[in-house]
């Protein structure tokens, strides 16, 4: 209950679409007491999107590292390896960090977990996750016990943007691409939101905090949207679901969990149905209380500036993630022997019959070339077929067995 | 980053539905390093929804403040001045107490926050409001900046699950009303829910923790349910919107804030529209992160004691409100100056037409008797028209003036 009058001095690495935000958004929080006091960029010559006294930029990282004056380091570089380089390094100096690159810390999490606990410092990262949905602070604060079952949810706002355009607006994939790029939602190159990969890592970085278990994101099934083709989106409608990107982990029993970052039919009693545009939506299950939903933007300068705020508060009062469900007795353990229904379109890939399916359930043939079936299969079967699957041809989507009420 | 070893030895005041719950999810939950070590009830004989070992059961509350080795009072007392008993004794003592008594908690909040400084002790209640939305923590500890502009929202589970009957399934308000009884929903003196007090008492402790100002519930306006009418409901259909009971605090220019708990006419675009049955939903709303909305079950046994849980969790770490807001600088004063637009329906009651309107809009007279208005008022004037609002025949709702887009 003490009133902390800490003041966070700020080094900030990166001035681009968030660092811009965090600029705006720390000048606007007057009870933040916090101030910008170095930043430094790649490009000092670079125009920005927000006005900063020349004085305190700089391109040389020791400007900041050797400032003992400054007291908390925001990285928001877009640069994974740079920005590997600057938490590392600042953490072993013992000063604080708060990030928001999330294929980073995703790729790096049981390491920065280690140098967190080595130099007795902090890593904030809520950021990373949902931009402005406080899931990750959630996770590790308030569903921080045993109860926990079930996270499931659109963690790219990019490309639920793109298939929002398409299902909501009867767009074309490819006029709905341009106009997210247009808007800024996705990358000149949207690979990283298009594949999943951007939604992957968001995942592994909720599992660590949802189950206390690391899952390398190379372990983890991944598909993404970006093989959708017309006939997908007619069979979807005709049936009444949306697809989305849906990224989840799921325990399947009391020592076991799986997890993995698919498009989904998604029907209309579902919480994420109505998660569109460049929202973001989380669905958090318990044993106790039943389904949470979180919903909000994803993305964007402001809403993920807006968490970076959040977490530079919390290191006012000396903050940091405890990883308290590392040290659960009883933690799940990973498996890919899971049943999952999906739905397989393909043209000229016929091998795709071929895979070891549990059940095949429904296969149609098509004149046009847009051949589909519907089967069952395990999740370490698609793992293993994951060459076959990456072909342009095809396109994948995971039907939720149980389709009962609000079965999020 | 310490593990704490501490081991959190309950002493639990009340054990009805709420204490049933609490006794079921911390048997379940084997990481809360948490016991029951003595539960004091009222009546000895009662029957029990759960089995508890008879040894640990007592009708005597000393026997709880005497015994050295609770270190934690959960209190969940149905009865608002034995509640109050019971925690300001705890806090006294230096004993911290995690409590769901949400109208005592609303009337007694700065005396709580008065002892909990000067004992150097913790109170912690977010069970109190919405149930398992972690709504107080996260205004608390994620939204604890100048941003926040609104929080608003269906805070009682009871009325609109009455409304949704009524909405959704077409019922009649006094078959929807027992139905909500039979499903323990609502009380057998619904009282509490339908007239809005209990979204009032929740309202009043939401607002400490998202501006950091206490306002006493009876400068409130509140109104309930419990006068709608066949007439009103046809209204609201015909116009494609739904009623719910709403309550919010919103700031209506920097420095100032209004709050209210009113019928709502909520069109199809806000977010709260679909939030129907027992559910609680609340959007916060803040300057840079646009809407947040967080959805779930706000009532119950489980739900509420999986709430007591994180809150009970939160103590094997020392957690305590820090009440920072209330520190802050500029904080926003509370006024009444406030230009609301309502749809009046009244019968025999004509004398609402005499209330200070500063401009009719609507009139509609009917031989029925169901005749309406629909005009721009002060708050300040509808608080000071109470005891006339409440006739009978009198049903009010707030119609939002800016029915933009998402406008919540």
């Amino acid at each position: 209950m003490s009133k902390s009058d800490k003041k966070i001095r700020i080094g900030l690495f990166g001035l681009g679409v968030v660092g811009s935000g965090i600029v705006n958004i720390i000048s606007r929080a007057r009870n933040a007491h916090a101030e910008i006091r170095r930043i430094c960029v790649r490009d000092l010559t670079r125009k920005r999107a927000v006005e900063v006294d020349p004085a305190i930029l700089t391109d040389k990282a020791d400007d900041i590292f050797n400032d003992p004056e400054i007291n908390l380091i925001v990285e928001v570089v877009s640069d994974a390896e740079a920005s590997w380089q600057i938490v590392s390094r600042a953490l072993r100096a013992g000063i604080p960090v708060v990030s928001g690159s999330k294929a980073m810390i995703a790729r790096h999490l049981p390491e920065l977990i280690d140098l967190q606990r080595r130099y007795g410092t902090a890593l904030l990262y809520d950021a990373s996750a949902c931009g402005s949905i406080p899931v990750i602070r959630n996770l590790e604060e308030y569903y921080d016990n045993d109860l926990l079952l079930e996270v499931k949810g659109i963690l790219n706002g990019s490309s639920n943007y793109i298939l929002s355009r398409i299902f909501d607006h009867g767009e074309e994939y490819a006029s709905a691409l341009s106009r997210a790029q247009q808007l800024g939602f996705a990358e000149a190159d949207p690979t990283f939101d298009i594949e999943g990969y951007d939604s992957l890592f968001k995942l592994v970085i909720i599992t660590v905090h949802a189950l206390g278990v690391y899952v390398d994101p190379d372990n983890i099934f991944t598909y993404g949207i970006s093989t959708l083709h017309d006939s997908d989106i007619r069979y979807a409608r005709e049936k009444g679901v949306k697809i989305k990107l849906v990224a989840q982990v799921v325990k399947v029993a009391p020592d076991r969990f799986t997890i993995f970052v698919m498009p989904e039919f998604v029907t209309p009693n579902k919480y994420i149905y109505s998660v569109d545009d460049e929202y973001n939506g989380v669905v958090i299950r318990g044993e106790c209380y039943d389904r949470q939903f979180m919903f909000g933007k994803g993305a964007g300068s402001l809403p993920t500036a807006s968490s970076i705020l959040s977490d530079v508060m919390a290191r006012l009062h000396d903050y940091s993630y405890e990883y308290k469900k590392m040290n659960f007795d009883g933690r799940p353990v990973y498996t890919t022997d899971v049943r999952l229904r999906v739905y397989v379109r393909y043209g000229a890939t016929t091998a795709v019959r071929e895979l070891p399916w549990i059940e095949i359930r429904e296969q149609y043939f098509s004149a046009a070339g847009s051949n589909y079936l519907i089967g069952d299969i395990l999740l370490s079967d698609l793992i293993a077929a994951r060459a076959l699957l990456s072909a342009p041809d095809i396109f994948l989507a995971h039907i939720p067995l149980f389709f009962t009420d609000r079965d999020n």
